[in-house]
């Protein structure tokens, strides 16, 4: 019935992703990517009490313009799948609480849009829904509490820290006859290097990111060179230059088509971020507002969106443990192309 | 391709819940189930430092001793499912981490076994993977420092609260042709009726399984006479009373096939353990050692399995928030029949 190598999965009727969404908050829209998103949002807590409300109201917000883009009711998704950072992923469940939709939830930390996008394809190829949407977040201060410090500690923040992004990026997936479409995906296996230093999750992440790239060249017969673009969600400055070590290991050069979402974000020079973006919502966002647009206009034909998750929660850090990381991949292309990438 | 009726799925070529194990502590083994679990652990620590890290271990055991049933190595897994309570469900990506096997997290809070099953068992039908594992667990001690205070502080427990369970269930779906069969899927849609009580999840969880069961029931034209036996989580016994409130509304008389694995897992005459058992593990761990023998002997011809999830975090309910609740639901069958359930 369908073109397999595991685990990377080539779908058959390569669906569609027929429409976006993203919010950011106001230093994401200060940032040389400010000009892409839908929604940026001056007030950092979206008109609520707490961070974690503020959270769930940008996601919220950002489903409500998905709806909006894609002209329907939210009583026309067959499914959500949605996951976040914030402890037991409430900010997709009391964000999206209101929508009488059934919910998937799912954690990939900051690569849970690819995550999400994987398995919502999956289900749309298969037949079992049309349509699905996918959404992920993260915000600033909701985050900095959750997994270093509460921000009226004033902490100081080490040159290779990175700066979780208050984002939020949401994609429509449908069995529709429209670009981009989503050509195969491969699923993360959890890599673990003994990283210890929450402080350096670019670190934590890159050989995830390095083992996903290269599994699903590998099995592909492709090269970098037949990507316009090979996407991670936030390695941030130092986790790329970790990323290029990695994949020259497997054979791939992949320095010239790479870009990195954490490394977009920001303008460290004035915006002082030091390594980068991160967050869920760093990649979800940047996704939705400059790639997505660019694969449907053509401008890129194909593109590889290998979002990053480091697996770490506060506690186990406290006890010592390294951090794991995790990066599922998403190819997304202009054409549904049963003319297949080389 | 297939029959559907959104948002419950039926599925045309039924995946095989090929094996499974389970793994409980010494209390639960103490307990009415104690007969029919594969691991009994007096160590609560599972030989780790950590409470966290115990459970952590007791994820790596119940997929060791999953591979050892089903004969298998762990790279012939072609993907886990797998998600629990800790913060950022580091009991699963920490125990599995050694895998070396594609990873897809979720959060279901209690109903992380069905939304897994449901997930493993769409990628199967749809003939994306052809083994895929499904784990989840909750320890006592891990749960109650996450979610209401640390046990060394000595808190009092209310009567409606309910026990954590140390417990941990895997399953291996496969698109073998060997009983049980998963039959049908219904994904949960968020419900909150505004419960605030974190000692009264049972209270919070009921609406969610009431609306997933019905809407199984409407979609299948199916009675709750058509099953042995309707299973639910972890709803306690104030949760199943509402439960039957909340179904009759619907039309439907659930008591006499009801059971719910919280009420079974213990005794609370002697065991001190109020309103039943709860935890990601309570469910899991009763499916793999009670329901799927039964059904692969052809004791039980039919069920449903309506796992249910409190999406609380300990931080909204400090900040008032109400706590909402979620149901994913497997229809478990001894026969892959041509002939459907009535």
């Amino acid at each position: 019935m369908m073109e397999q190598s595991h685990p990377c999965i080539l779908l058959n009727r390569p669906p569609s992703a027929a429409a976006w969404a993203s919010t950011v908050g106001k230093k994401e829209g200060e940032g040389p990517m400010g000009f892409c998103f839908d929604i940026i949002e001056e007030d950092s807590h979206f008109g609520q009490k707490t961070w974690e409300q503020a959270e769930s109201e940008m996601q919220r917000r950002t489903m409500q313009q998905l709806l909006i883009t894609a002209g329907l009711k939210s009583d026309s998704l067959d499914a959500v799948f949605a996951g976040d950072l914030v402890n037991q992923c409430t900010s997709s469940t009391f964000g999206l609480r209101h929508l009488d939709v059934p919910f998937l939830g799912i954690y990939g930390a900051c690569s849970t849009m690819a995550e999400g996008l994987l398995l919502a394809s999956l289900c749309v190829d298969g037949g079992y829904l049309n349509r699905a949407a996918v959404l992920t977040s993260s915000h600033f201060s909701s985050a900095e509490r959750q997994f270093r410090f509460p921000l009226s500690y004033g902490a100081q923040r080490t040159p290779n820290a990175q700066w979780t992004c208050t984002a939020s990026g949401a994609v429509l997936v449908t069995n529709e006859d429209r670009p981009p479409y989503i050509r195969g995906v491969c699923a993360g296996i959890v890599r673990d290097y003994g990283i210890t230093d929450a402080n350096n999750m670019g670190a934590a992440m890159a050989p995830a990111a390095a083992d996903t790239i290269s599994r699903y060249l590998d099995a592909t017969g492709t090269r970098p060179v037949d990507y316009d673009v090979i996407v991670t969600g936030d390695l941030g400055v130092v986790g790329s230059r970790l990323l290029y070590r990695l994949t020259e290991q497997n054979g791939y050069e992949i320095a010239k088509q790479h870009k990195d979402c954490g490394v977009m974000m920001f303008d460290d020079a004035t915006q002082d971020t030091h390594a980068g973006g991160s967050g869920c919502g760093c990649s979800a966002s940047i996704l939705c507002g400059y790639f997505l647009p660019k694969l449907r206009s053509g401008e890129y034909r194909n593109i590889l969106f290998a979002a990053t998750g480091a697996l770490l929660s506060p506690m186990l850090c406290q006890q010592g443990e390294s951090i794991p990381g995790i990066s599922h991949l998403i190819h997304f292309s202009h054409s549904s192309g049963k003319e297949r990438t080389k």
